[in-house]
């Protein structure tokens, strides 16, 4: 997990404003660029209360496909929120697992919650 | 501004999980949705210091092309976020103004900023 350099810059290094991809190089936007993509802050929800396999997050998510539900968890991974975690024992079995950083999306999840609702 | 029915849908509506739009059917994605955009946290944290004219943002954020300041713009009118308030006089000059609401992001955005600093 590396240290991004924060800030915000008056004129940044890649000043395409119409860009696509959020921008990395302010903290807020590095947040959101981890919650993008729909039903991200619902796979996060679930693994906030507990280990999950593939097979529990698509059973407790079925409004996504298996190739969203991958997607998501790649990227989550990639970000550093998530684990892969294997289990010992025959049949193999993984488990999707928070690390502490990711733990502490619990509280942000909460405060974006709490200002939706109120819209 | 209305009011959205919240809650965390086990059968939403609409279950198409790899649409490229958020859902707003869930409090966190209505927020997400708002923010989302790249720089648009940035045109948020311009008008927490005060209310601003086009001109104004313009030139605090040059990394926003005009066409790109004015999509955010009215993205964040229409989220219920900022309102055009007409200042009296000659000649004509429009500032942006956050509502109540609105400044309410303050808060939304130091916790995704903490979060994203300490990736």
């Amino acid at each position: 997990m590396s240290h991004r350099t924060a800030g915000h810059p008056g004129l940044p290094d890649d000043a395409r404003g119409d860009a696509a991809e959020p921008s990395a190089s302010c903290p807020e936007e590095v947040t959101l660029d981890v919650l993008r993509g729909r039903w991200t802050t619902l796979v996060v929800r679930e693994l906030l209360r507990g280990d999950r396999s593939f097979t529990d997050l698509r059973q407790a998510l079925p409004m996504l496909s298996d190739k969203a539900l991958a997607d998501r968890l790649a990227h989550l991974v990639q970000s550093g929120v998530l684990e892969r975690r294997r289990q010992p024992g025959w049949p193999p079995r993984t488990q999707y697992v928070l690390t502490q950083h990711g733990r502490r999306l619990g509280p942000v999840l909460q405060v974006l919650g709490d200002w939706g609702d109120a819209l």
